[in-house]
């Protein structure tokens, strides 16, 4: 086990919210930003931790579309809460599963000494690239941000293991094309607009992910000696409103999983840890709890977490 | 120290140059792309350690511009080296020294026994988001890629330590501000383009390196117990034609360091992973040598990792 907890975490979200039947999403308006939304969530984590900046080591942002393309989204954070500092600033991106990916990654480098306290700030505005004409994503996603403080602990508590795996058949199931350095925003016109929305298969998605992902859970909870029976509670991706079938076909049972897609929708990289923090807040996850993050990301990548609150 | 060793190695440079003086830069010209270097320099480093994809098990993307807003970098150039397999595929961001905090973060996993052999893959084309009118940087830039694979070792090498410091007094001295969550590509028009060019401020990045670089060395070296003359050669990031004057107030000797910037430019994040290659390939790092990875990226984030090959 990789002795890490939880210290503070904080979360944040735009004021409007839209509804399509009883979903609710939320949705940056006018002044509002996916950058404002990351450093309010960053400060509520640190109030809730009773920390100062400077007693964090290492701010790592961790979403799948950032605010820029330089410098990376984690320095402009620190410019608002850590100026003044020499504290290492990076970004881990693996799109909707990179706050597991970050907290895996960083628990090792905890566990090693080389930091004491990292803030993961997760943060992703889909709603500026969603397409109307693609229902399924446009009734889905929302715009938030989640932060969370992880330090070095003695007790008995951490990451007790984790796994990603990619799986590149399905690398152009879950795409924005354009921006970068593949088609540079000059190109951007009224024939080329739909290349720097989000295009999602979401059926693909869902197949793929059923054919792989409960293989690679038995196999992990094999390799760990560990039953479903044993997790008090699994944190997963807010993917889709498929959600319970997806829990179904692994062997979740209802009431074991927290699922907020009606209230929340899904937030890219901030879902998982946006989850994390609302089980935390409503005492759905407790200390001593053994809890399995999962999620699935475009990539398409699976993470998997287990970890002892 | 985390034992490792640098097992095989690719670069992948454009066809086309062009000369300002006798500087060379190298452009992305017709069919090419960053991302076809990327997966080139790949191919190249697979079979410069005699391996197949299959004894690879984690793909790590280090660049500072991706490819794509989504997916992540790495799960991309997955399809094209990688297909079939289920090798986890990730990004880690920090501009112009994403290399050497890959290098440093992996060491950990490695060490650690998560994985065993890493590709680590970085390629930027800053030539797409240059300004012809900024002539400093436009003068300055190289289009390229570089992997590397590393993998455990029983010997005596590997990393011995690393440190990473951001200032982000910085953080608007080296910027692309358009194209991702801050302003979208559909707000580029004739009298916005400048905000998706790249934009940097040379001398006021200058300035604080050399205000902070000598101090953090200084202290990293005090802290591991080592003296500059300890260090066989230095692999400096080549940010720019100032390099000498940057080394030798950290005192660092000429002949000491490993300057290209002539012979290729400043490759953003390649840059540091093609000096490696450089060195290596030109017998000017050899088995044994105790060398310093340096370099400074827009954040202003700097990197420090000293290793034993």
């Amino acid at each position: 086990m990789r002795k890490i907890r939880i210290r503070g975490y904080g979360v944040s979200l735009p004021e409007k919210t839209m509804k399509f039947g009883e979903q609710i999403r939320y949705r940056l308006t006018g002044e509002e930003s996916q950058f404002n939304l990351a450093v309010d969530a960053c400060k509520k984590a640190l109030e809730n931790a009773d920390l100062s900046i400077n007693d964090v080591d290492c701010i790592v942002s961790a979403s799948a579309v950032g605010v820029q393309p330089i410098p990376c989204t984690a320095a402009l954070i620190h410019e608002s809460i850590a100026k003044g500092t020499d504290i290492p600033a990076l970004d881990i991106n693996t799109t909707c599963t990179s706050f597991i990916s970050s907290l895996d990654i960083m628990s090792y480098m905890i566990e090693a000494g080389r930091y004491k306290r990292v803030l993961i700030v997760s943060s992703d505005s889909a709603s500026m690239g969603l397409n109307p004409s693609q229902k399924e994503s446009y009734e889905l996603f929302s715009d938030g941000a989640a932060a969370i403080i992880i330090e070095k602990t003695e007790e008995n508590k951490g990451v007790i293991s984790a796994v990603q795996k990619t799986w590149s058949e399905g690398a152009h199931s879950t795409e924005i094309r354009g921006g970068l350095a593949n088609l540079h925003p000059e190109n951007y016109s009224e024939e080329t607009k739909e290349e720097f929305m989000f295009d999602m298969k979401g059926k693909i998605i869902l197949s793929l992910s059923k054919k792989k992902i409960p293989e690679m859970l038995t196999e992990f909870l094999k390799e760990n000696n560990i039953e479903i029976a044993d997790i008090d509670m699994t944190v997963p991706h807010q993917a889709s409103s498929a959600m319970p079938s997806v829990m179904k076909k692994l062997g979740i049972c209802e009431g074991k999983y927290i699922n907020i897609v009606v209230e929340y929708g899904n937030m890219v990289s901030a879902s998982v840890p946006f989850t994390l923090c609302y089980g935390l807040e409503n005492r759905m996850l407790k200390t001593g709890d053994t809890v399995l993050l999962i999620g699935t990301a475009a990539g398409l990548t699976t993470n998997i977490l287990l970890m002892k609150l």
